[in-house]
Parts: C-alpha cells; structure tokens; sequence
C-alpha cells in the first residue's frame, strides 16, 4: 500500500485580522507558499494553526479553504482534535466529506483519560470515517501522553495508519521502531528532533518551519534520502538555532513574526496570545539572519 | 468589606443523559443537595462541571440553573475559563448579568501563555465586568502555573481579590501568603491538602467532596474555626482517603460514581470521559464504607 | 514503649579548619548550643554534618566528640549512612559501642537501588546492632526515594522504629500516616514544612534550623504541644523565611553563614562547598534581622 | 593537536570475589578482553566500575592493574571523581603519576553545587595536573545537570579538553555541539542515545556494552565512519534492546549477568548492590539470544 503521507508535512499558521477574525484570503496567500515551495503534504488545523482557539465555523472554513487552494497538488492532512469524541467525530467526518486525505487527532486533555478512554475515543472516530488517521502524541500542548505500548493498541484500529510523535524525545521514537516494527510509519513532530528522528527511522517531518525555512528544511530531507548523514547533519546544524528557537516561543507567535522579518504579510494573533516582543524579534532577527542559514 | 466568599465552596458536577445532552432537571437537584448541606457557596462550570467539555449555550443554561436553585440562599461562583480572551469575557458578562456573586477563571494552555499573556488576559476580563474575578492556579488541568510573583501581580487588578491555589503543594500556598500578606484571601483548591492549606491560613476551601461527604468537610471545618488542631487532624483523617480517591480519579468520574453508590442518581459522563472501572468502584465502596466515614 | 526521640532533633554542623580538617574543639561548642537551646535530641553526621565529605576517622571522632559533650543530658541520634552495605554495618556497630541511643540510616545512591536492595541493606544493618535505627527519605541529597509501602516494609524489621521523612510533600507524610497507623512515630525533616507536618501528625522536627532561630523553632513546638493552630501559625511564618532560605541554599552553607551573622564561629567549609556568596549573605542578613524574627 | 581519545572507549566493571573484596586478577583479564575486541580506550574506575564503592587503596589497585594490563596497547581514562575536591586532586595526581592518558570527572553530589562550586573543583585539580580532563555530565549518578553554558566555561581551563555527556537528551549533545563549535570533541555516555549522538556528530562512544557486544558496538561506529546512515541504523536496532535493558537495570548489575550468561566469569557484586533477578535475567537471556543480536 502506498502511503498517504511522507516526507515533509507542512503546517500552515491561522492568521487573524486586526479584528481577532480568521483571515481567509491571508490564509490562502500562506497555503499557497507552502504548496510550492517543496513540502509533500498540508496540514491545517494543527497547533501551529491554533485548532483549539477557533469556532467550528472557522474550522471548517479553514479547511475548505486549504483544499480549495491545495487543489489537488499535495494531500491534505486535516486537524480535528477535540475534547469531546462527539465534535471530533463531527469535525472527522467534515474533513472526509470535504476531500481531505486524512485526519489528525491529538488525544486532549482537560481531565486526564485513561487508555481505555483514549483508545474508546479514536475506535469511535475510527468508526465514523473510512479515511486514514494519524495518531498525534503531544503531552506538552494536548496534556495526555501517550505510550509507545498504547500507540501500538491504536494501530489496531482500522485506519488507524500512522503515528506522530513530539515528544521530544528520541528514545521514544526509537522504543516505537521497536514496538510497531519497520513498516508502520512513524512522523517526527518535534522541530529539533528532526535530525536524530531521520537518523532512527522516521518517515517524514510535521513541520511549521516550512514557513519560514523551506530550502534548508528540504536540503535535510534530500541528505537523508541520499544516506549521506555527513551533509544532513551539517544542513541540520544550520537549522538548528530556528528550529529551537520557534519550538521555544511557540509556533504560531514564532512563524508569525518570521514571516514579518522576511516581508510577508502573516496578520494577527488571537488573545490571550501576543506577539513575540522587542527582544524576542531581535533575537529570531540574529537567527534568520546568521550566514549559515541564508541560501543565496 | 466584607468578602464575597468563605468556608466551604461547593462544586457541582455537570450531569448528562444517556445521549450525552446537559439534564438540567438533574443538575438542579444535585445543586439543591449542596445547597442544604453546609456549603457556603456554590460553584457551577468549575473543573468538576467539565466546562471545557460544553457548548456555549450548555454553560449558560447551566449557570442560569444554578442562580434559579440557590435563589440567593448562598453566593454564586461561575466558572467562565476559556482558552480565548474574548469567549472568557463573553462568559464573565453573562455571569454577571446573570447575577452571579464573582466568577472563577483558570488561564488556560493548549500554547503556554508568557506571563504578560496571562496578566493580559485577565485584564481585559477584568475591565469588562464589575463583580470580583478568582484567580485560579491549577496546572494539572490548565496546563499553566502561575507562581506567587505572578498571582501577586493579578491581585493589583481592581475586581481580582481572590486567589484559588490547587498546585497540591503546600509549599506554595505558605509562599502566597508570605508573598501577598495575611490580608488577601486564598483558598485551597487541592483536596488532599485540606488539612495543612487551613493549618497555613486559608480563607477556605473549594471542594467537590461536598458532593459525596458533606458532614466530614463540616467538620473540619468547625474545628478549623474553633482552632482545634488535634479534631482537625482526627476529622481529616477520617476523609482523607475519599480524598486522595476523587483526585486520583478525577472528580467527575468519582463524584458520579459515589453519588450512585449512595443511591443518588449522578446521570451520564460525557465522552470521552467513562464511568469508574468495577475496580475502581469496589476500591471506592471500601472507602465510603469504612466506619470511619459513616457519621452515624 | 517510651519512643527514643521525639519533638525538637537538632542537627550540628561539622565545621572545618582553614585548612579544612575537622575542628573539634568548635564542634564541640556548637553542640553545647544546641544542648542547651531547647533541643530533645542530638545528631550529628547528618547531611548538615556533611556526613558524606568526611573520612572514617573524621566520622568517629565527631561521633565521640558529641557524646562526650552531650554527656548524657540528650539521647544522640548518630548518622551512619554510607554507600555500600559494608561501611554501614561498621558506623553503625561503632555507634552503638561508643553509646548512641540511636541512628539514622539515608540509603545512598551512586546507582539506584532496587526496593529489595534497599531492605536488605536497612535488614544487614539492622542485624548487626541491637539500638533502635530511624529510616531516612532524602531523594535530594541521598539520590533515592523510597515510598511509604517500603517504609512500612521496613518497619517490619525489629530495630527499624522511625521514620524521617524530607521529601517536602505534605501528602506523603500523610500517606505515611495511612500506611503506618497513628503508633508509628514519623518525623519530619524537610525545614519549611514544620507547620503542615506537625498538624498532620508527626512526632518531631529533626532541623539544622536550632543552630540559628532556636526559640523560634521552641516556640512552634509548644504551640503544637499546647493544640493552639493560630498560635503554630503566627509563630511559623515568622520563621518561614529563614527556613526557606537554608534549604534553598543548603543548610551547611547557610548555618554556617547564619552563625558568623550573629557572632558566632562556624569554621570553614571543606570544598567543594563554598561560603554563601555576598548577596547571598545579604539575603540572609535581611531576613534574620526583620522585626518578626527578634524574640526579645 | 592529535586527540586523546575517540571512538570507542570501554568501561569495565569491578568484579568482587565472594567476600566482596576487589578481585584483580578477575579484573585484568575483563581488560584484556575490552583491549583485543575492538575498543579505541579503557576507562576503569567509572560508573560500571563501581568507583563510589572502593577505598583509595582499591581505587589504586585496580588503575594500577588496569595499566599493566593495557600495557601501552591503548589509552587509559582514568575515573577520578569524588565527592570532595581534596580526594580529587588526589586520586588524578596518582592517575598521572601511574601512567593515565586523561582523567575522567564527574562533579558529585551529595549538597547540590553551584556552578561557581562546580568550577572551582575542576579547576583545583585540572592546576594540580598536566595530562586532559574529560568532564562528565550525569546527573542520574551524580545528581548534579551541567548547562551547556557551564560546560563551555570548562573548558576555557586549560586541560579540560573533553565533554562526556550522558543525560540522554540528545537536545542536549545538540546545544552543546552549538554552544562549543564543531572542534571540541564531545563524547556520548548514554548507551540508547548511540545512534542520535553520532548523527549528532559526538567523537566517540563511552560504553560498558563492548563487554557484552563489541561486535555490534564495532559495527555501528564503522558506518559512522562510512557515512552510511542506513546501516548505522540497521545495525543499531539490532543492539538497541540490549542497550536500553543495560542502562535501566544498572551497568554493573547488567554486565555480570551478560558476562555469565556468555560463560564469562564476572564476580561478585558489592552490597548494597544484588544480581539481577530470575525474572531479569530471562529478560536479559531473551535479548542476547534473539537472532539480530548474533554475528555469526
């Protein structure tokens, strides 16, 4: 069977209006920039684009907007996270009847869920639509971590197909290959794993820095796909100092003002967030300016 | 001035039917119940109320049931979290017109919040409303911590004058009242911790117990008044494990469990949340039904 | 049984020389404070004793220094915790032999312990004396935790009778008291939970603090003997700072600081441990000369 | 300047006879086995060879046999840490006296060092000696993190020319690698880390399992060597199991019941430490006898 996915995954931010109202044409001119310039796949309604801070409505203009604007060129991997298992179901099933070409849930957490309940919400999903899903484990923003032992038990599950993992932590990865084997594809969602997570295996790369650093973002992808670790590392390493940098602030207020530096229109956040400050621009300034990340 | 809030505040939990739909006949009844049996506030919307779990509308008709039950026999506090600015002072206005006496607000993370994001957030909340705000610390479900410097900040926004700290660290609730002085008024939202918070000087205590041991909590509470350490201490013991069980379990799950096993109906749990495991129930049975916790 | 210990455990510091060997003639004076300040107990070669820096000579000869100036008038706790099994038997047999009325067992990390480990190293040592031992929870300093269903375990061994407890979580004392029953004697050891531990049920306050704030310290007690929770209260925060402070910077560094401050020799420290910096001096200075600390 | 050490450098336990005293001439012969298997250095005296656990006379002896052992075929790492800085400048002044290429330290802790502690100690002995330093960083052992920061400002000493770093974040090696610039060597010390740190771009590998597998251990630093990333992979799931398994059941304890399980004599261990269990030891026996760990 050939995989929906693959390679890099590319997750585009929610821009607002001065208003804190969803921009859509913005939101498209920013699906567009990332459609043609080397990644492999979109995925809107992520945490890059603040899935959890928007309305249903948004939601699902979002992502008819994505797809109207994808087009056809690259699949579509659709967010529909929720607290509750009946509007994940809900937005599920929107995300297929839409054309997405598959689905991401993170397992959110207000109270704590055990397994059961964790494994009781994707099968309810699961159910409900017949396009694959990608299992997303992320306990810094969803709050619920989910172990390599329980991830192995949602891959029963039907479409159940690929995992995605941001831990952070490679030994996690690794115990994954380990537990799933070498056929199941496992996504790296941690920027600065991206690296080690190439070199233990992973199939591709969930990545808001396509945003702002395509070029360098896709030089690593092809050393790896070349088996040349000596370049993908040096590559990495001129990465690096972003990756971080955008994982440490926060994505959505990280690429936000990346694509400002470069002179690209990226819009407004919705509050509580706010702008990266003073200091912090200056300090992704020194980043995205440094020679080593610079192209020519 | 005399404060809006003391002693023991009741959190109802939020009951559903079998097709997962808010029963707010039952939510009545059980909101009647903590009315009556010592509570000297009660709480709807809280953590215990699943609020993130509700629609909008479900958290009005909810807070309007509660004002409608109580009919001013005791004060009010809505909870009105919400991951955005502008939802959590739609809520706050809504309680407030409602005729709630203050309303709780947890920060909330699915991105953590810079600690000028959470100021903010309250700010605005704040200058929307007139009643007072309780500031809530409870990073287990929020997902943020606010440290004393932060909280003592809030406390410099006219309608924050009131601290809830559920950290379950007794450290941290000596280092608030170190930090913010004797006067202002925090209240232990840990129920583990209810001993030693009332041992460090809190103003009271913001408990779901109320639900499933009403008469212990009195207790407690009556030798904290009457500045008995050795009943306190004899009292709590005696709770002390139903406790550290609605914790361990969540509060939802153990509140509906233990009003079933008392012969109350509880209603339905909302998915993804499920019933207690029958494990978990006999654990619970042995506990309610120790001699210790009977009152005779 | 009359219990070997209980209410106030003072702590020595082993002071230094400049050129840092032990100095034993000050010791001996610093003892002599503490036996005379209110204390119920003495021990030395506890983690304020740098029991771990010092050579098995050095270890003997505070141990004999001690209760050749105790004298009798105070039972002494002697600390012989070591890393291997070996080493602890011999401190342990000397102790005895040389008339302490007991001593503390730290179970000490390079590699972790296994809980079977842990017992048979408390089951070794316990059979080779025939004095009471007082088992000692430390994961800070001694690199292991060992939970209340090992402490009880540990209990089952005839001459293991105490429990000191410094993990500085409130819930696990009170676990412990679940555990263990009220009979059993558990002390507290973590500084700035004196006032939550006392009102959950401990027996004693084992603290380097009586170096510094003895009447303080004397005070709290009796307020705890007297059932008097406001008093306990007021008295406690009035040396919470202090006890904060010397955990926060380590207590041989800070009592030794202490100690200059308020004319008294303290010695040198062996290295690595260096005196407190100037502004930490200055801290401490602040805090021991606030108004609320004076008991004149 | 020619470096020291790189590649693989392997550490040997201390093996005990029945009376758990050090047995030497066990000892040499588990050297030689390390000198002809491949291995780059010998590193006694470390973690796995129980050094927290010997007398100063032990600690000399085993160097000693290490040395006469080796016998010039390889370089000697000699472990040199100790809780107080007096025994440290001691036992590296008798390591270079004896022969030592380097000495490995480890800042231990029983009181938590400052950094400014932290640098005064290695700085006191690297005065006292002429031969490099390798500082090493694990707090699981040591109970004491080094920050990159702290780790670069060692090495402004003269003769601190190496970093071992095992916490088993390869974000970690990462900054370090950023932070230090591409000239300082930097060795792994954290087995499941091997293949991340070498992508990573670390110098070498500091490992007790060339006393089980030198083979696969071998293997894996050819393809680095190679450049070819997917055979570094290959060959590192195949030992990865056994990697993880040593690493959370103890290196000494794993190594000695590898050792047996391969008919090699490994002694005994020293109390408080036991041999793995029945159950741990079928673990073990499953893992060193699955097919992908053969050579063939």
């Amino acid at each position: 069977m050939t995989p929906v996915l693959k390679g890099l995954i590319a997750y585009p931010i929610t821009p607002f209006d001065r208003y804190e109202r969803v921009d859509i044409p913005l939101f498209r001119s920013l699906v567009e920039r990332l459609v043609v310039s080397g990644s492999h796949g979109i995925a809107p309604l992520g945490s890059t684009g603040v899935l959890p801070y928007l309305t249903d409505e948004e939601k699902e203009a979002v992502l008819e907007a994505t797809l109207q604007q994808v087009n056809g060129r690259l699949p579509v991997l659709a967010g529909v996270s929720n607290l509750t298992t009946e509007r994940t179901v809900y937005h599920a099933r929107f995300a297929e009847n839409a054309g997405a070409a598959a689905v991401m849930i993170l397992p959110m957490s207000y109270w704590k869920l055990t397994d059961d309940e964790i494994f009781r919400h994707y099968e309810t999903v699961a159910r409900a639509i017949s396009i694959p899903i990608m299992a997303y484990n992320n306990p810094a923003t969803g709050g619920l971590d989910m172990s390599p032992a329980l991830l192995r038990r949602l891959l029963e599950i039907d479409n159940v197909t690929m995992i995605k993992e941001s831990t952070g932590d490679i030994q996690r990865m690794q115990q994954l290959r380990r537990v799933l084997g070498e056929e199941v594809a496992f996504f790296n969602g941690s920027n600065p794993l991206a690296l080690a997570a190439f070199a233990a295996g992973a199939a591709g790369w969930c990545t808001a820095a396509l945003n702002l650093i395509p070029e360098l973002n896709s030089l690593l992808y092809q050393a790896v796909l070349a088996n040349d670790a000596e370049a993908a590392r040096e590559v990495f390493y001129r990465q690096y100092p972003i990756l971080e940098f955008i994982v440490r602030k926060g994505l959505p207020r990280a690429i936000q003002a990346g694509l400002k530096w470069q002179g690209i229109e990226g819009g407004y956040l919705r509050s509580p967030l706010t702008p990266l400050t003073g200091t912090e621009v200056q300090e992704l300034d020194q980043l995205l300016s440094a020679e080593n990340v610079s192209l020519g």
